[in-house]
């Protein structure tokens, strides 16, 4: 393990770039000081904020380029015109030439991911990515996969999504035997997609020294935290984050309107004030930041484009613990267990198909 | 129009049976009292119950049965156990018997759905069913489909929802041209499943008299009302649907735990409680309970299996004005007309591809 984790940053992703990247590794660095920085893009725009900065900037070195992927280009317009020489490109780089240990950018995810998957490759077994995050439950936190790197999943990718979430689940948990749900519209074995049930029969049969699969997961135990790793295929996944984070935000402008509404409200509200702090804590979308590209040579985080500095903190702090537990290595570790251990349900599985 | 609406009950269905189902009629009687019912069940249940509620005695009818549909029954043991004699299955065969005009069970789904398409059948031009529910908004109300009546849908299903949906929100919300949204993971037109794609072209391509097509949206969008209707496939819509209640369930349990957090907060929410009424009536998943079937000879409602009598009385308030508002009417007339719409787009797209 290096003495420092190497953080390589992508300065001008994001609806904000700098002026948000910048700060944002300010803070994450007084919460991790053995950590470095590598900031890419254009130095006349980072050179004065990193200036009002004075403890990230005797820990950081900035590599001018002129070239930023947009946040509207589409993955191949990105690697046409961005390859070799955007900010987002020289961060992912600094890791496949192990210059950083972890590239973090909250440039457009379509662009990053493929930009990701062109320089860094594939994990060896592994077919295809997933973007997984932390999901804050009733009972702490989860980790849910895949959030829509790819649409669709086969069996195979379901299984390796199980490895690898709960490779994150020990490191970021510490947690043996995480427990690993599959995400599905009913918890009866005989419900739902014909690939999530064949994956879940493989689980049930396969011996998991290294995760505890309970079976079926429905959407609304993301939210209590039933397993603490939720499986599912990208489509779906995104939409039931999406769907959560479009309830969540309701049901604060309803409170928003609900203590405005009278004198009283607005006076018990000031009661309670330390009360709501908790809750807008718990609820803050800022705090669960930063989705993790699982199934790459190389440690990429995908930061939410319009957060503020303390999110975009959040989001390298993830990938400082990626890289400090050895997530990569973990996860090659049990991908090659892991093939072993579930070889004889897939035979005994296509023998009886 | 019959000078009534007749609405038959599965007074077994659920997991309080007529104890839920009986004071739920009731209430929606007061709310309309230009209904009648039919109770379909075990008389020895239903009448002392019955006998409690005048207003409602007056205006049902009992219809005993032994047999009733148990709650994790599959559809095939249910239509083989229950077919021409349980509770549920009569409640649907009095509407194919125009006996009533609307069958309303708080029983299982997948056996509510199998034995309402193998009585009622699938409308003429519809291929397969589909389950829609009004999900509030911060804008007021939406309409959902589908909700998991099946898995995947290809492009003709996805177009018929939109049709179906459409005309569900004309009913509901009485707009002459509701917005219609096709719910997906990116608003740009390359994202998404080919099925959603093309379902999207042909929307933006043909003349819809009949609703106004606003493109993609994504799974935030639903809670912000973006579109009138939102239509995806029902594995996407089922783990949206419990993913958002989840939130809800998080959010109402974090509130709680912050009010009861100190003595101040306990007295600010003494101030507050009209607000926080409010607030709970806003996020109370009982006002939002009746799933419509959609796409049979026939108007079948799905109310929630734990509700309590009030989330029952508003499954039936959803039936019964689907049945005012002629909704099978609208929907067969604008599945003709729409045949004819799209039809040019489809040759076009046929031949481009």
């Amino acid at each position: 393990m290096p003495e420092k984790v190497r953080i390589a940053l992508d300065a001008m992703g994001g609806d904000h770039g700098p002026s948000v990247v910048v700060p944002g590794a300010d803070l994450a660095l007084a919460a991790h000081p053995d950590s470095s920085f590598i900031l890419f893009g254009d130095r006349a725009q980072i050179d004065p904020i990193l200036a009002a900065h004075p403890r990230l900037k005797a820990e950081a070195t900035v590599v001018h380029t002129d070239v930023a992927v947009r946040m509207d280009d589409k993955p191949s317009q990105a690697l046409r015109n961005g390859r070799w020489k955007s900010s987002m490109w020289l961060a992912i780089d600094a890791v496949k030439k192990d210059e950083a240990d972890v590239a973090v950018s909250a440039g457009n995810t379509g662009a990053l991911m493929a930009m990701a998957r062109f320089n860094l490759r594939m994990m060896a077994n592994v077919e295809r990515p997933a973007i997984a995050a932390i999901w804050p439950t009733l009972r702490g936190e989860s980790i849910v996969l895949d959030l829509g790197a790819s649409i669709g999943a086969d069996t195979e990718h379901l299984l390796d999504m199980a490895v690898m979430g709960s490779a994150m689940a020990r490191v970021r948990f510490g947690l043996d035997r995480p427990k690993v749900g599959l995400l599905n519209i009913g918890v009866e074995e005989v419900k739902g997609l014909e690939q999530v049930r064949e994956a879940g029969r493989i689980l049930r049969e396969s011996p998991l020294p290294h995760m505890d699969y309970i079976g079926f997961v429905e959407g609304d135990d993301i939210g209590k935290g039933t397993a603490d790793v939720v499986v599912t295929e990208g489509f779906a996944g995104n939409i039931a984050l999406k769907a959560a984070e479009g309830t969540a935000r309701q049901f604060a402008e309803y409170l928003r309107g609900a203590i405005s509404k009278s004198i009283w409200s607005k006076l018990g509200y000031l009661l309670a004030k330390p009360a709501f702090n908790m809750l807008r804590n718990k609820m803050d979308p800022r705090k669960s930041n930063g989705g993790v590209f699982l199934g790459l040579n190389g440690v990429v985080i995908k930061s939410h484009g319009g957060t503020d500095a303390e999110g975009f903190a959040a989001a390298i702090n993830v990938g400082y613990e990626m890289v400090r537990e050895e997530l990569l290595a973990k996860i090659g570790a049990t991908i090659h267990r892991h093939a072993g251990e579930t070889a004889t349900a897939r035979v005994v599985g296509g023998a009886a198909s």
